[in-house]
């Protein structure tokens, strides 16, 4: 798949934001996120390092956009389910992400090393909170999530399983079997707490 | 407090290995993880950078120390409340380590961000796993916790949970209120779903 091929989602042209997006993918799996320049990644894209710069003004804001693009997908998807219980659904948006990770082992494993690499998981909150805490509240809404749960706890407590999984799995893929199932039971476990 | 002082637990006398943690502590608290090289630790401790060496191979050790250390005293407590439901001694578990960091906030800070400096979180399992496994098997026999529950999935569950709150802290101290109670909150959450 080329820079631009990888930079085009649901049908839209592509900006130069994806191409230079698509460019640092497939240059962060040819020869590791640590070993890819934001020169390198201009070359690839074609622009100039002022416009690549201009898009991304650290390396590090890369795998941000990765993680935030994931999401977008899952959101998306799980709009088309607006009359499931607010748990299925989000279920249904950790299971999609799951599997868009898990489709591409090498890139989620080099973007995780980019998201760390500058201060660890100290800096960044996670991406997914923004998402979880409407769907948590309209769950609450509709009596399918326990109203005494607190929702911005009940948001990090996903949050942070997940992401424990994923790094977990980045650090050794084969040590607990399918990454999809790993995740799944994690956030069950969480998910049977929350509904009322 | 001296480094030879912090080295002393429970009445034993200090081992150099004591001194040297105590040292690299007092270090981290006073010019940041970063900045302290192991010849500063050494030479805090007064004994050779060999011998410094010899003890800690990598200054990454000395974190993975530290979270053993908590994890030991709190598991050295709850062993005295053999007869309380294995949850409630997961509980008390998590609560001791929650004072221990919240008592030294600095410490902490340096500490983590000396476990993530090097290859982020993504290195080391969590040092929790071992501690709470057979807790949660415990809890199984006893007709406690809930015997369907896997029992390494719920430890790696509830040790994502904690680690989680311990990054969100450590980012930004002041914005969840007591890092005692937002813990407990996540751990409460996930042991609500364990219970049998």
């Amino acid at each position: 798949m080329s820079a631009a091929d990888e930079g085009v989602r649901g049908g839209r042209a592509a900006t130069t934001r994806d191409v230079l997006y698509g460019a640092a993918a497939a240059l962060f799996v040819e020869r590791g996120y640590e070993d890819t320049t934001m020169a390198d990644i201009a070359e690839r894209a074609g622009t100039s390092r002022r416009t690549a710069f201009n898009h991304f003004p650290s390396k590090g804001d890369i795998p941000m956009l990765w993680t935030r693009r994931m999401a977008d997908v899952a959101v998306e998807v799980i709009a088309q389910s607006a009359g499931d219980p607010a748990p299925e659904r989000i279920r249904a948006y950790f299971g999609l992400i799951s599997r868009l990770v898990e489709a591409e082992p090498e890139l989620t494993r080099q973007m995780m090393l980019g998201w760390t690499a500058a201060t660890g998981p100290i800096r960044y909150e996670s991406q997914l909170l923004a998402d979880l805490a409407p769907l948590l509240r309209e769950g609450q809404e509709r009596g399918q999530v326990d109203p005494a749960i607190d929702v911005a706890e009940a948001a990090r407590t996903l949050s942070d399983v997940y992401m424990g999984v994923v790094f977990r799995w980045v650090r050794d893929p084969g040590a607990l079997g399918s990454f999809q199932d790993v995740a799944a039971g994690g956030i069950d476990l969480v998910l049977s707490a929350i509904r009322s």
